[in-house]
Formats: C-alpha cells, sequence, structure tokens
C-alpha cells in the first residue's frame, strides 16, 4: 500500500504526537507511524514535571485544555539533606517561572485523542519500520501492518522513536558520535492513589541513598527510591519500600506520608546519552532518539518537548517560506539545549545519590554542596533557573558559538 | 631554659605571625616558635590572591600599609575554554568586592618585620619542637635551640605549623578524622620578571591540560600549566614551557604575554585535606596543619587567615572577657567555612583539570559547564561569591546547623 506525506514521524510518543499536531497546525501534513499499540502507548508510566516552555509549546499545539485544568502549578521544588527539607523558591528566583504536575501518560492521551478526533494518520502496531535513501531528496519509509507491505513517501523523516526505535540506527555508524555514562544504580518507583505527602516534590540526598517524593495528582503519589541494579522486584513488598522512604525522605516528609498499594511497581535504570549530529540528510532526530537524561530534575519529556518546537518552527519555515536555514542550524540549536540539560541532569544526579564508591571525602563534598546551597541565594538561582528551563535565548546564544560541533581534535594526553 | 606566655604558636608562617600580631594588638602576650630559618620562611613561594577578608585582617593586625600601597585590586578573573576567553565581573557580581594581588611572601615579610621592630618573642630554627599536656590547664612546649634545651609554659598552644608540622601528630589518632583526595597531576609554576599578559588572572580549561595566568606584580608574573605528577623538571626547559602556555592560554592572552627566564620553577602536588576536630584539648589548629586544599581559586592562604581570624577573636574573649563559649565554638565554625573552601577548590579543580581517567562524557561535561557558565549570570554570581570568599554571616550559620559535626552514622550501604 503507498502513501505520500510531507513529513513521515517515525514514533507515537509525546515527541512524535506534538510534532505532527505542530506541523497539522501550520497546514503540513504528516503520518506518523508506531511500532507499539495504542494500549502500550498510553499506559507507559513516565515523567510527570513540564516545564513552562514544554507547556507553551502543548498550548500552541491546542492539546492543553486539560492540562491547565488538571495540572498543578508548582512554585517551588524541596531538597532534602539526611532527612531536613529546605526549599528551592522556582518562582522567586527565576523571575515568576514555574512547573506544571501533570504526567506524561495524559499528555500523550490528549495528543492521541487530538489525532483521532481530527482522524489524522497515525499508525499503531507497525512492524519492520525501516527508513530509506535519507540522505536523497525522495525519502521513504517501509512497514508493514497486518501482514500488510506500506510504502510512505514523504520530503522529511521525524525520528521520533526513542532509544530503541530504527531512527538513529538508521545513521551510519561513521557519521554519528555518541556520548555515553550508565549509572551504578537504578529508581525502584511506586505509583498509589494516595494523597502526596507535600505539595511539592522532594528530592532528598540521604546516606542510605537517594529519595524522591513526586505526584501526578492531589490524590496519586509516585515514590521513588535509588537501589543497586542488582535488586529484584520480588523483595520490595509494599511496606518495604514505604518504610524505606520514611527513613529517606526524614521526619517531616513522613509524618505526612499516605501508604496505600501499589498501582505500578517497577525498576529503571538511570543513563545519561547523546548522539551527534541529530540530523543525516533528510532525517531529523528529536527526544529519546538522540538523547537520554536520568530522570533526576525531569528533565526528559521537556528536552524531547524542545527539540519538537525546534523542529516544528524548522520544518514550517522550509514548507511555507522555503528558507532551508532553520533545518540546517536544527542539530546545533538542540544539542546546545540538549547538552545544557544533559548537563544539569548529570550534576543533580551526582550530587543527590550514594555512589558506591563514594569515599568519605566524596560525601562531604555531597553535604557541602548541598548545605551550600541551602544557604546561598546565588547558588538557589542556579538551580531554579536550571530546573524551569533555561531560557531557549541563552542555548541558542551558545549554539551559535560552536558548543554543539564535534570537539576540535582528539583530546591529546597531557604534554 | 624556662618560657612563659599565654599563646605558644607552633609554626611563623603567616597563620601563626598574623595570630600572634592580632593577639598582640590586643595585649595578650605570645610567643612564636618556628622550624625553619627566617631566610627559608620569607623565600617560600606561595599564593597570591587575598580575599577582602583576608586584607581586612591584616588591617587590624596593621601590617597592611605596604600591602595598600603595592598590592594589585581585581575586580573581575578571566577563565577561558579552548582558549576563548570570558570574564567573571567579580564586583559587579557580588555588590561591590574585589581580591588583591599580593604575594604571600610579601605578606610573611610584612609580618617578621612588624614582630622584630617590637621585639617580639619569634625564634627560628627551633629543633625537637614537641607540645605536651594538651588536654591538662598547663600545656606547654619543648624545643631545643643551637643545642640548648626551651621549656615554654603556656595557656593555649596554636598550631600554625602546616601539613608536616608536629601539632596535627599530637592529637591522638582515634580523636581525629581525616579527609583525603589526591589529585593525579601537579602544577608546574614559573615565576619571572616579565609584565604579565592580562590585568586579571586566566583561569584555563583546555584540552592539553589546566593553564594559570597570575601575578605578583605589573612586572612579575606567574604562570602554571597541568602536569603529570612523574614529569621531571629538567625535561621543561623554559622555551617548551612558554610554548606549551601560549598554546593553553590561547591566541589571544599569548599575544600579550612576554617571555623571560625563570626566577623560580617547581612542580606542586595537589591535594584536598581536611582534619576533624580543629581542637584537641588547649591545642588549636589553623591553616594548613589542619587542611589543605588545591591552589585552584586560591583559597589556601585565605582560609589559614579566616581560622585565624576566628581563633584571634576566641582567645581575645577567653582573656579579655573570661568567655570561654567562642573557644569552644572554634573548631565547628572554622570547619563550616574549611568545608565551603574545599568543596569549591574540588570544584573548581574538577572543572578545569584534564583527568588521565576523563572519557568524552565526562569531558563535555567540563565543556557544558563552561559554557554555562559563560553565558548564565546566576552561574557566574555563584563563582564571583566564592572566589571572593564567602560571607562570614554564611558560613556561621551552617556550623550553627552542625555541618561541621562528623557524619551522623557510619554510612550504610543502599538497602
Amino acid at each position: 500500500m503507498q502513501h505520500r506525506t510531507q513529513v513521515a514521524i517515525i514514533g507515537a510518543g509525546p515527541a512524535g504526537l506534538l510534532l505532527s499536531q505542530l506541523l497539522h497546525k501550520a497546514g503540513i501534513d504528516c503520518f506518523v507511524v508506531e511500532r507499539k499499540s495504542q494500549a502500550y502507548v498510553e499506559s507507559r508510566i513516565r515523567a510527570g514535571v513540564l516545564e513552562q516552555g514544554t507547556v507553551e509549546l502543548l498550548d500552541r499545539a491546542g492539546v492543553s485544555e486539560r492540562l491547565h485544568r488538571e495540572g498543578l502549578p508548582h512554585h517551588g521544588v524541596q531538597m532534602a539533606l539526611d532527612g531536613e527539607l529546605f526549599r528551592i523558591d522556582l518562582h522567586g528566583l527565576t523571575g515568576g517561572k514555574s512547573v506544571t504536575v501533570y504526567g506524561q501518560t495524559e499528555v500523550t492521551h490528549d495528543l492521541i485523542l487530538a489525532h483521532q478526533s481530527r482522524g489524522a494518520n497515525l499508525v499503531f502496531e507497525a512492524d519492520e519500520v525501516a527508513l530509506h535513501d535519507l540522505t536523497t531528496d525522495r525519502p521513504h519509509v517501509t512497514f508493514t501492518r497486518e501482514g500488510v507491505a506500506h510504502r510512505l513517501d514523504c520530503d522529511y523523516v521525524a525520528g521520533c522513536d526513542g532509544y530503541h526505535g530504527p531512527s538513529r540506527a538508521s545513521i551510519p555508524a561513521d557519521v554519528l558520535r555518541v556520548f555515553e555514562r550508565v549509572y551504578p544504580f537504578g529508581w525502584l518507583g511506586i505509583l498509589a492513589d494516595v494523597p502526596p505527602c507535600d505539595d511539592e516534590l522532594i528530592y532528598s540526598n540521604h546516606h542510605r541513598g537517594f529519595a524522591l517524593a513526586s505526584m501526578r495528582s492531589p490524590t496519586r503519589s509516585r515514590y521513588y527510591v535509588q537501589v543497586p541494579l542488582t535488586e529484584r522486584l520480588e523483595d520490595w513488598p509494599d511496606e518495604r519500600l514505604w518504610d524505606e522512604l520514611a527513613l529517606r525522605l526524614g521526619p517531616e516528609a513522613a509524618s505526612r506520608m499516605t501508604r496505600g498499594p501499589a498501582i505500578e511497581k517497577s525498576i529503571a535504570p538511570l543513563r545519561s546519552f547523546v548522539a551527534e549530529p541529530m540530523r543525516h540528510g533528510r532525517l531529523f532526530l528529536a527526544g529519546d532518539a538522540a538523547h537520554i537524561v536520568p530522570p533526576t530534575g525531569a528533565k526528559g519529556l521537556n528536552l524531547a518537548a524542545a527539540d519538537v518546537g525546534l523542529l516544528a518552527e524548522a520544518l514550517i519555515s522550509r514548507f511555507l517560506d522555503r528558507s532551508e536555514a532553520a533545518l540546517d542550524g536544527y542539530s546545533a540549536r538542540a544539542l546546545a539545549r540538549v547538552w545544557m540539560a544533559e548537563r544539569f541532569s548529570w550534576w543533580f544526579t551526582s550530587l543527590t545519590h550514594r555512589f558506591p564508591e563514594m569515599d568519605d571525602f566524596a560525601r562531604r563534598m555531597q553535604v557541602a554542596e548541598l548545605s551550600y546551597i541551602r544557604a546561598s541565594r546565588a547558588a538557589q538561582a542556579v538551580v531554579a533557573e536550571n530546573y524551569v528551563g533555561l531560557p531557549t535565548a541563552l542555548t541558542t546564544r551558545l549554539a551559535g558559538r560552536g558548543e554543539a560541533t564535534p570537539l576540535p581534535a582528539p583530546p591529546r594526553a597531557v604534554a
């Protein structure tokens, strides 16, 4: 079966769906191809903290009505050192910015609804998705569905298919440079229909390990504890997990914590990953297809949305103004922001987690840094401006300076 | 030979001499004992950047006349990433604070002169210095000089005798907790009578390794490059060192760099070290006797001066007001500041040096952090407030919160 579209979008996660919706608003035709089922896509439990820039993109895409009704604006975030809480005033330190708590599953659901209500080209359960002729001006995508072979001709391909998707894998290894850091622990998460222990999130550095108190709504809580990657879920009955959370979050938070049965419980690894460049011929990568951050600081979905914002703008400029300049600048501009978020996520993870190889000096450096942040308004401003999302003006300026280009030379050893 | 004083001070470096001078101004009798010769003490090449708080202490000690005449006030500091310079506006970012470039050798010289002009008790070349009965109310110090045995009875002992001195070694190992980090590189330094390449210092992160352009006066320059600890001085003729500096500082700085013969050239290791507590009975440690920082950020001398300021205040309160409260609080207050400076020095070293084990991801984190600092006023404010010295109010507040006490429990492994 043959199809023709302007932009073939691989992946119906929030990145692919948001891109499709933004392009549709501009009158550009898209076709979204997803390997998994709609039920699977809608049930994936992921992040839940949206930067203001992400909310603005969802506004522009016309899918934020429920988000504004049900989302929880957060003007601050709590941190804890060995159980003692202190607050970062996001709103006061960033000239009035905030974040919104609204689950990624809800964002995805709203986007799918918008697609289906307008009868958009959105195909789930596509098998054998493959990208072809990306460095020509006639790229195309093939897949099969229920045994039928499909061919999708297009002008551009957007690879929004995550870390394991076929898009990045279609780029020859010799033009791709990858950067990676795997962390020696995972996050054991629990979702439960109980009210959160605090109005705001709590990121806790405890000498037993990291813990996070988060939420999806006033009646649904999401908690995490750092565990070794060798840990097995069956060794963590709900009560053990609640006990551990009470210890690591400290007495103040624990006294307000409501326990309840797990709706979902899982262990996720933590990883930093970047692939450069984010463009190959007519293929443009966005979101997890090009980069992964550890979840500390909730940058993953926001980074994907920022990529999509830039890519939508560039494709609109290409189709409406016939200018390729923005497409040519996409990879550098996106990567400038990506590296800033990678840095923040890596730093925030390093600051708050217990590392197996950590000696007493390294532990004292964590304690000193957290104590310093608690005492210094300048240090709090740094946390705040990264947490709410760095201004696009800042990351764009960095892109112009070439931060996103490969390093100047293979680093030589010290002379 | 018998002597009697109120405060026996071990060590005639800047810490011991400044303490002696401040106590003398308050009418308290001191006796300073130093193992090395006066010539040796006066010729040790050390740091050259004084925080405002250090200058104020030297004012109070009445030894700052020449410092104000010859010292160079610096309102900013330069940083460089692979040769591209950017500036941290210390003055503008800290509400008008600055640092003063004035060599430690000059500080020491001024202090010795003040001691000798008033005929103070200051003994050089003391052998076999030993501390006794520190946990009684009759401590004493013994030493020999030119074959004659001396006994110095006192009320208190101030251990200002550096990392290798007898003071810290007099504290039983089971009451002392030490924290240490040794860095896998050293600094090769050159002193030359040539004008500096810039009005301000330049801290450069280059993929070949760290470099620092510093100065002692408008006609005397001090430069450093990071080298492996296995490096030998004889492999670094002056021209090779100037060539390497030109590469690492980048074309802009190199074009203004004047080369000249080395007056002094040496390789120094980098170390972070803290001993807790800083008091044992009637012995109080100050400066390098209790803590070492790597030289990046020039905190060593300033931290010693801050210790001395607190210790002088506490001893004055003891002798003049008969209150021991300040002496009892000395260790916690000093350590709160020490850990903040240790954190800054460790972070600034980690940010600017090339580590042998550094992979591509770690290098990108350095590049991202430096790029972020270049672009963010909040991040620059953090560098600036640490560089000029954190307000005493901030570090005192931390001391009250117990940051300087030992960790709450021997850290257990992650559950």
